[in-house]
C-alpha cells in the first residue's frame, strides 16, 4: 500500500494535526477551471482516459517527456493505448506530484491501493472503468463525496452564466458554484482576435464600443452582472505585470490604432493594459471582491505545436521577466486612489516567493486580516517542495496564520484530492516546526491555524460565511 | 517552556558546539542603527511598548498584515492597546522570526518563560514593565549583560559624532561605540533634498561645495574625521548597484543641473552615483577600513503611507532588479586602480546568494582572509531559513570558516539576542553536517570555526584586536 | 575515518540502492576538459601539487579566499609550499564540495583515510607522491581503475583530433575517447581574436572564408569530420543565450564590418551569434547528435588578474541576466524547421532550475525519452545542495527517470570520484523519498531508475550502446 494514513506526515504531531484539524474540513475551491455545465448536467465518464487524459496538459507533458508520440497522447490512438503509455511512464515520475496525485485519486475515488505501472495498467483500467460506471461517480456525486462547499469557476465577461444560474436554481445541488470574472481578452490588445472580442464584449454588455471608455463601461457592466450572480473574485492571467501609466488620450489612440487594424508596439500595448487594469482594480474594490493576479508565464512557446493543438495544451513555461517594480507601482496607484481591492498575487516563477511576500506587507489594510495574499503555489510550483517553499516564505515574511490556502486550479473533478495533498504538506510542515521546537506544542493555537488555513480564512476572505 | 536550552539545536553535536564555543563569546555588533545618544544618556524605558513598538517596522508590518488599524500601530492609541494588538497577532506568526525574537527577548531580558498571546498579554505587560523599572534595564546595563564588546552605529557624514566622543570619554562605559560612515544622501542625487544636503555637507566639512570635486573633497574630509573617531566601516544603501562610468565633465554637468534645480534622467543619476561611489571606494581603501554595500530594496512603495509616516516605516520590499554585472564592474574598476577596499556585500534579494558568493572569489586579496565578504542574511532574509541559505551558499562557494558573522542591523537594545539566534542556527547547521558525516567530528577544527565566526573573524576584519 | 561506506547515505534504503545499483555501474564521462594527448601518452605525475594545483581554478579560488598570495597559488613558490597553503585552508572549507572531493580522491586513489589539514599536510604529501610513482597511477590506469567506459573531450573545430585518432588506433586503450565540437570562437564575434580565428577555421576546413555562408560551410565541414571521428555532442559556452533574428544581409554586413576591423554593437554581435547558432543547431540535428548549451557566466571579471593569468584562472562568476525568452525562442525557431536536435541545457545560475525544467516540457520529441535534458548541476552548482536542487526541480517538473546524469566537466583525471559523489547524493535523495513514503519501496522500479541515471540513459542518449 503506497498511500497510507500517514502519507507525507513524518511526525506524530503532523499526524495528529491532520487527523484532528485538517482531514474533515470542507473544501472551498475558490479558483478552478471546471465547466459548470458539467455540474449542471451531472456528467459521467466512460473510462479513466476520459477523466485523466482528455484534458490534462500536465499529464501530456510527462508523456511527451517520455518520447511518446503525440498520436498516443492527444491524437487518434484508442483510449486504452493512451492510458497504457501513461502508466508506462509513471514510475519514472519519481519525485513528481503527478505520481502522488494519481495514486491519491486511485485510492480515494477508485479504492485502488497499489501502484500504477506497465504491469498493473490493465487491472487499474478495469477497476477504474467499473467504478466510473457507478452513479457515485457522476460529477455531482464526486463533488459531494469530496466535501466541497464552494467552487469558483473562471469565466469570460461575455459568458451568460446560464449554467451557474441553472445550478443555483437546482435544489438538488448542494455545492455553491460561483463565477469568477476573467477579462484577459479585453486586456490583451496585443493578441490576435482582440478587435473581434471587443465586438462580443459590446454585445454582451449591450454597449456599442467605440472608445476605451466604452470598453471600461462594458467591463463594469458585466462585472456588475457577475457580482449579482455571486461572483467573489476576478482573475487576471498576465504574462508579466504591466505598469506603464499614460494619459487617456494616449491610451485612446492606441486602442483606435488596433481597432483600425494597425500595429502597436509592446510599450503601447502595456499602456493600454495598464489603463484597463487600473480601471478594473477600482471596480473590483468598489464591489469589495477579490482581485487575483496570475503572472509569470511564457505561453505557447512551441509554434509548431500551437498550430496543431492551440493554447493550453502543455507548451507553456515560466517567464523570468522581472516584475518587481511593476507590481508595487500598480498596487500603489490603486492605493493612492483608495481603490486597492483585496488582492491575491500568484507568480509562476518560484524565485518570486520572497518578492511577493515582502510586497504583501507594504499594502495591507483593515478590510481583512491578510488583505493582500500570496496565492498558493501555482501550476508548475504546485508540488510538495513548491508548496513548502511558498508557505515557508510566507511564514518568514508575513502571517501564515492568515493564509487562505489551497485551490485546485484544475479542469478535473478528481482533483479535490489535491486539497488533501496540500493539507498533509501543511500539517507536516507545521508538525516539523513543533517537533523541532520552533513553535510551542499548543493544541489550541495549532488547531486554529490549521482549520483557518484549510477553511475559515477563505470563507471569511471571500465572504462566504 | 518554549525557549529551552536546546532551542534550535537539533543534534547533540549542535548542543555541544553551542555550549562550548558559541554561547559565551562576546558580541561585536558591527552594524546597527541604535542612537549613540541613548547610550551616553543611559536611556530607560517605561513600558514594553516603548521598546518594542515605538520604532520597529518589522512589528508594524505584521500588525498591518493582521488588519490592525494604523491608529493602534503607530497612531494615538494607548500603549497597552498597541501591545495587546501585537500579542493577539503573534500566534499567527508561526514560522516567523518575530515569534522567536520576541520569546528570546522575553526570556533573556525579562525572565518570562511562557508564550505571548491574547490570553497572556496582560501578564507579560506587567512582568516587562516591572522589570524595565529596574536599573539593570538601562541601555548601558542591557549592553553590559549582553556581553557586547563593540557597537558600530550608522552615521551621516554631517554628524558631529559628539555622542561617540562623549561615550569614548566616559570611563564608566565599557563597550566600544564606533561610528560608520553612511554617505547615501550625498550619493542619491535623484532624491528630494539633495541640493540642500550638499549645503549641509559643505558646512560640516568647511568647504564651499561648487563642484563634484568639492563634494568628493568634503566627503574625504569627513571620512578622515570619522576615521580619527575610530570609524571602521562605511555603509551604502543602494536601491540597486550602479556602474555607469562617465567622464568628469559629464558628471560635473549632471551635478550642476541638479544644483541648479533642473531634472535629470535615471542614467544621469547613475553616472553621478558611480563617480561618487568610485571616489568613496578609493578613499575607503586608503583608510584600510571596510565598505559595506547594502542593495536590493524598493523603498517607500506605498505613497499614501509615505505621506503619512515618512521613510523606514515598513513600506519597503525586495527589489529584483538584476545587479550582477554592475557589481562585478564596480569592484573591477576599483581593483584596476589597486583601490578595492575590504568589502561586505549584502543583497535584500535571497536569490542573489550564489551570485554574490561567486563574485567574492573573483576579487579576494591578501589584506585579509576573506577580504570580500558576503554579509549575513539581511533584513527580510534575517530568518532561520534565510541565514541557513546564506551560510550554505557561502560554504558551497567560498570559505565559511572566514565568515565575519552576525550583526543586528537593529534600532533596539534588546536585539542582541539575535546574536544568540544566529549562533544557535550556525551551530545547528554545522552540527547537522557533522552528524550526517559531511565534516569530521574534529573538536579542534569545529571549535575554531565556531569561535571565529562568532567573534574572532570580525575582530580581525575590523581591526579591533 | 572520514569517508566511510555510508558517506552521504543517510538511510538504509540509500545505502542499499547505492551498493546494489550505483556503485558498480561504469562511468560515461560525456563532457570534460581533459587533454586527450595525456591519455595517448599515458602521462604520469611527480607530486600531488601537479595533479591538484597546477590547473584547478576551483582550488585557486579557495586559496585566494584565504588570503594566500598569488605567488603561492599559481606563482613561483615551490610545489610543497603550494600544497601546504592548500592544506592549511582546507578545514575552513566546511560545507564546500572541495572538502569532499579531496578526501574522496585521497581515499580512492591514494588509500589515505584521514583528514587533510596543516598538521597532516607533510604526511599526505609523502603518501600521495609515493603512490603517484607507481605505474597504477598513470593516466590510463587511473581511467581503468575508475571503470570509465567513455570520455567526451571538448575540442575546437580547428583541432586535428590527432590524439583521438591515436587513442582509437591503440588497442591497449580500452576507454572510448570521443571529441565534442565546441565552436565558441566562431560564434563570439565580439571577442578579441575573432578575425584571426576565422582564418584558422578556413584553413582547417580548406575553405577560404569570405562570408557568413563560408563560416557556416566551414563549420559544417568540420562538424562532418568530427562526426566521422565519433563525435556525439557539441558544446556551446554562452555568457547568455541569444536570440536576435536578422536577415542574411544584415548578418553579412555585421560579419564584414568585424572582418574589416570595425566595431559592432552588442545587438549586432547577438544577431551574428543567433544566425550561426541556428545554423549549427540545424547541422547538429542533421547528424542526430546532441547540442549542449552552457550559459549564465560572467567571465574574466577581474581585469588585473586576467592580464596576469589569462582566462579560466578562477575569476568567473554567475551571470544573472534573464535568458528565459531567448531560450524558448531559439529552441522554437529550430523546432519550426523540424531541426531541433537533442539538447542539454545547463545554466550557471541555480535560480534557473525551474525555468529550464519547464522549458524541457515544451520541446520534447520522439527521438529520445528525455530529448531535451536539464544538464547536471554545473560548475558553481556542482555541490551537494546544487545537485539536490537540480534533481528535485527536474523530478518536480519532468521525468527524473530519464535524466542522463553526471559528467565531471573536469581537467583532472582524479575527478572520476565525482561520479561517486553524484551517485551517493542521487541514492540518498531517492532513499529519503522512499523512507519518507513519497515513492514505493519497489526494488525493481528503484533499481532501474538508479542504473538508468548512472549509466544506461547516457549510453542510449549518446548512442554508445
Amino acid at each position: 500500500m503506497f498511500i497510507t494514513e500517514s502519507f507525507l506526515l513524518q511526525t506524530k504531531t503532523a499526524q495528529r494535526l491532520y487527523d484532528k484539524y485538517a482531514k474533515d474540513m470542507p473544501i472551498i475551491d475558490y479558483h478552478c477551471h471546471i465547466n459548470p455545465r458539467e455540474i449542471a448536467e451531472d456528467k459521467r465518464f466512460e473510462n479513466i482516459t476520459q477523466v485523466w487524459l482528455y484534458g490534462d496538459h500536465y499529464k501530456w507533458r510527462l508523456m511527451r517527456s517520455n518520447g511518446v508520440p503525440e498520436e498516443e497522447i492527444t491524437g487518434n490512438a484508442d483510449d486504452y493505448t493512451k492510458f497504457l503509455r501513461f502508466a508506462e511512464m509513471l514510475p519514472k515520475a519519481i519525485g513528481n506530484p503527478m505520481y502522488h496525485w494519481c495514486h491519491l485519486e486511485l485510492k480515494r475515488y477508485f479504492g485502488y491501493d497499489g501502484v500504477l505501472n506497465a504491469d498493473t495498467a490493465k487491472t487499474v483500467w478495469e477497476i477504474c472503468n467499473k467504478k466510473l460506471a457507478e452513479p457515485s461517480m457522476s460529477v455531482r456525486n464526486i463533488i459531494k463525496q469530496s466535501n466541497v462547499k464552494m467552487v469558483g469557476t473562471t469565466d469570460d465577461p461575455v459568458d451568460t452564466l446560464e449554467w451557474h444560474k441553472a445550478i443555483a436554481e437546482d435544489d438538488s445541488i448542494d455545492v455553491v458554484v460561483l463565477p469568477s470574472f476573467r477579462p484577459d481578452k479585453a486586456v490583451n490588445i496585443d493578441k490576435p482576435g482582440f478587435a473581434e472580442y471587443i465586438g462580443k464584449l459590446g454585445e454582451a454588455a449591450q454597449i456599442e464600443i467605440r472608445s476605451v471608455d466604452d470598453v471600461k463601461a462594458a467591463l463594469s457592466k458585466r462585472l456588475d452582472y457577475f457580482c449579482e450572480m455571486g461572483c467573489r473574485a476576478t482573475d487576471h492571467g498576465l504574462d508579466y505585470v504591466v505598469y506603464e501609466p499614460a494619459t487617456d488620450e494616449e491610451v485612446e489612440k492606441i486602442f483606435q490604432k488596433v481597432m483600425g487594424g494597425g500595429e502597436i508596439s509592446q510599450l503601447e500595448a502595456d499602456k493600454y493594459k495598464t489603463a484597463i487594469m487600473l480601471h478594473l482594480g477600482r471596480e473590483i474594490a468598489r464591489h469589495g471582491i477579490v482581485m487575483q493576479l496570475h503572472y509569470g508565464a511564457q505561453r505557447n512557446t512551441n509554434t509548431k505545436m500551437f498550430n496543431l493543438l492551440g493554447p493550453d495544451s502543455g507548451f507553456d513555461c515560466i517567464s523570468t521577466k522581472d516584475c518587481g517594480a511593476a507590481i508595487t507601482r500598480f498596487l500603489n496607484a490603486l492605493e493612492m486612489d483608495n481603490a486597492l481591492p483585496k488582492t491575491i498575487i500568484y507568480s509562476l516563477n518560484p524565485n518570486d516567493n520572497e518578492l511577493i511576500d515582502t510586497i504583501l506587507g507594504c499594502f495591507q489594510g483593515t478590510e481583512a486580516a491578510g488583505k493582500i495574499q500570496h496565492g498558493s503555489a501555482w501550476w508548475f510550483s504546485d508540488t510538495k517542495t513548491g508548496m513548502e517553499a511558498q508557505m515557508t516564505s510566507l511564514a518568514n515574511l508575513s502571517l501564515l496564520g492568515n493564509f487562505i490556502g489551497m485551490l485546485t486550479d484544475s479542469r478535473s473533478f478528481l482533483s479535490y484530492s489535491r486539497h488533501e495533498y496540500f493539507r498533509r504538506i501543511l500539517c507536516n510542515l507545521i508538525g516539523n516546526w513543533v517537533e523541532n521546537g520552533e513553535y510551542p506544542d499548543d493544541e489550541q493555537a495549532l488547531g486554529k491555524i490549521i482549520q483557518d488555513i484549510c477553511y475559515y480564512n477563505a470563507e471569511k476572505y471571500f465572504g462566504l460565511g
